[in-house]
């Protein structure tokens, strides 16, 4: 035994959040209401490996073109001996590759269309910078199917994501919006104009949100060809929004012919009906959401607080046609979403509309009058949880004043008193809100 | 877009398992089941970061002197740039190491005794071996309180740990044991024996259950020096077992005299004692019991399959004086265990004892009678799910009998068949256990 012992305070490592207990629990609420409302949909949950092979979330970092590949965390076993042959892993950055991997390796023992959520941390090793995570929670549904997936679908995700967003606690004040659009519109008219870099132009029209138009009309003339008409034009679309299907006519005034396009429109369109019923205001048709994506093949959404759009999407997906084509001779499109969970909670949680939970789950805290005391404060505990409440003994015959104090400070709604003494078989319950404290009897009692 | 893309089907990681859904289902109602007896006794939640500085973890390495920083695995981010200069961060290989760390950190902010519960995933670096887990699932209660911490949470810890395997689904077969013991006993015993390498001679008794006697007493004699009449003592007391206090007298009758030996003896008398109410022979006080982690200065628990002891202990952990000193300069002593979720889980997993509860959350799906009557379908889930239901809609007009078919391989309990047309307005359940069909309303029915 050391009787010197160096003392460092250890400090937080930046990007990976912790929480006290209160706050853990407010998280742990909220993860319980979204699989609630996710189940009630009949999607099934799974969960993967933190890992997956370097290699199949390169496959996916290719495709992209932009930066994904260098946000990945690859992990190293400290004491590798060598000569140790191991696939390189490292830590997946989100759940959709992972379920694409997932879908294609257990493909014969799903059900489709397989419906699930998954709710786990990704990883993402960007420089530090403050305010960015680098682990963090995403909650994902997505529903997979075989060769066809019907279109349905594309309304029935925004609606349930809707259902969640607008009934977290603590998010009662906030306005919220989906923006929904769909990619075939904007790339048929991109066809239709002769672009030849369709990839390019679309990555630079997402960026809508960040640059200004004029910067975003350079762009388009220098990297992506097109001419200062065609660039009006994609512009034009591209500021095209309805809370309705009417955006479709406002598409037809562009003048532009497209299968493509009406092929877009009319799916847009379809979404749009179908969600019909939703609050007004709570979607909206906007052909600005593009998604950087390139995976993303119709259907796109994004969400964002109306009065702040500036925090950026909180909630992002859309449909893809075949995203395990990697992996399986099979056509499996899909079609999801993604709530980028702790984004969301960490913004409630710093504006203080967390719902106040107390550090303790206890619902009744039993005082310890004194030692002799215990058996029959445990007892009493006993009867209490066999009911259903939770139950702390406190854990020493202190002074009352002190016990009290303890239940105060933990947030523990009601302080049980048994007899003190075996001259008296009276229970007393005290409700800590109003402070009365009335007779009362473990196996009978209501809190 | 690629035309020929080269197929490659993923293949699992060794050591990082994954479930279908309905295993994934289960492990989840486990996971709940768990928490719901933790909060049952006020324990609250916390969870930490996947990652420590790897200074913190390599701490705890020092002082066990094994292998365990072999274990590790670091991180790093693939593309880091030259000149980054950045904490080393390992993915943590227990509960108990971050507990000390964040209990140091937030030491203002937390109400003592700290009663916290934590299920998180850790990771072990070891070389790849058949049924091993490189990822898995630790589920740990502790206790820590400040200067001092009452003995009856030595009771407490594994009276709720009982209560919580005795209860899991699927465990109703499996006849278990929790051994208890207190270094201080063996520890007490070598001191007086003028052992002068106890560290060594605590780590040879932690063997027992892994090589013969024989083998243990030449270690002994060799490696820590003992006499072989004292190695016999330290066998002879090793063996002592009870299912209650009486073990005590065994003690006694080696005749030694330590004060050491005599507080371990009084503690663990009290812990059975306090542990009298629980079914007979579930908790044992057996003083071959000692762990090989040296952070443990008392109590002590293992348990075990009584019909399969050979599996090794499936929950542990004891009491530590002081595992935060690094960080903080108040003595924090705590107590606590920690179920190996994970080994236990795929353990009854394989056995086939998993509850089987369908593939799919849903209690209900609603046929989709044809493309027109989707709006009733819908409507139809929406009145069942705001009454609690989980509810799926079919998602395309298909054949009844393909309908019937989803549902019965997703373990769906109901199907629910609205009017096939406009010309009845009569909706119908069939229950799938006994093919049962009748009359019913969306918004009395009860399934």
């Amino acid at each position: 035994m050391d009787t010197k012992k160096k003392i460092t305070k250890p400090s937080p490592v930046s990007g990976f959040p912790e929480w006290l207990p209160e706050v853990r629990r407010a998280e742990l609420f909220w993860f319980d209401h979204i699989r609630t409302i996710f189940e009630q949909y009949g999607f099934c949950p799974i969960e993967t490996p933190s890992v997956e092979a370097l290699d199949i979330l390169n496959a996916k970092g290719e495709d992209e073109g932009d930066d994904v590949d260098k946000e990945v965390y690859v992990i190293d076993r400290l004491h590798k001996e060598e000569g140790d042959k191991e696939a390189r892993l490292a830590l997946h950055f989100d759940q959709t590759v992972p379920l694409a991997r997932y879908t294609a390796q257990h493909f014969n023992d799903l059900i489709f269309p397989f419906k699930r959520y998954q709710m786990q941390r990704v990883w993402r090793g960007e420089r530090p910078q403050a305010g960015r995570f680098r682990e963090f929670y995403q909650c994902d549904i997505d529903v997979i199917g075989v060769d066809s997936l019907p279109m349905h679908f594309d309304a029935e995700i925004p609606a349930i994501i809707w259902e969640v967003l607008a009934s977290l606690p603590g998010m009662e004040e906030e306005k919220i919006q989906i923006q929904v659009s769909n990619r075939k519109i904007l790339i048929g008219l991109l066809e239709t104009l002769g672009c030849e870099d369709i990839i390019t132009a679309t990555r630079i029209v997402d960026k809508l949100d960040k640059l200004d138009k004029n910067h975003i009309i350079a762009l388009l003339r220098d990297d992506a060809k097109l001419s200062d008409d065609d660039c009006k034009t994609v512009l034009a679309l591209a500021s095209i929004k309805s809370f309705d299907s009417s955006f479709a006519d406002k598409v037809k005034a562009l003048g532009v012919e497209s299968e493509t396009m009406a092929e877009g429109v009319e799916e847009l369109a379809f979404v749009m009906d179908q969600l019909a019923d939703l609050p007004e205001g709570s979607v909206v048709a906007d052909l600005s959401i593009v998604r950087g994506l390139d995976y993303y093949t119709g259907t796109v959404y994004e969400t964002r607080f109306v009065n702040d759009p500036g925090y950026g999407s909180i909630c992002s997906g859309g449909r893809y046609n075949d995203l395990a084509s990697n992996y399986i001779n099979r056509h499996l499109p899909g079609v999801g979403i993604s709530i980028g969970f702790s984004r969301l909670f960490d913004r409630i949680r710093q504006k203080g509309q967390l719902p106040a939970l107390g550090i303790s789950p206890a619902d009744v805290m039993v005082v310890l009058p004194s030692e002799e005391q215990r058996p029959l404060a445990n007892k009493t505990a006993r009867t209490l949880r066999q009911r259903g409440y939770n139950v702390e003994v406190f854990h020493s015959g202190s002074k009352i004043k002190k016990q009290l104090s303890y239940a105060e400070r933990k947030g523990i709604p009601y302080v049980w008193f048994p007899p003190f003494d075996d001259s008296s078989d009276t229970h007393e319950v005290k409700d800590m809100q109003n402070g009365e404290q009335t007779p009362a009897e473990a196996s009978t009692w209501e809190g």
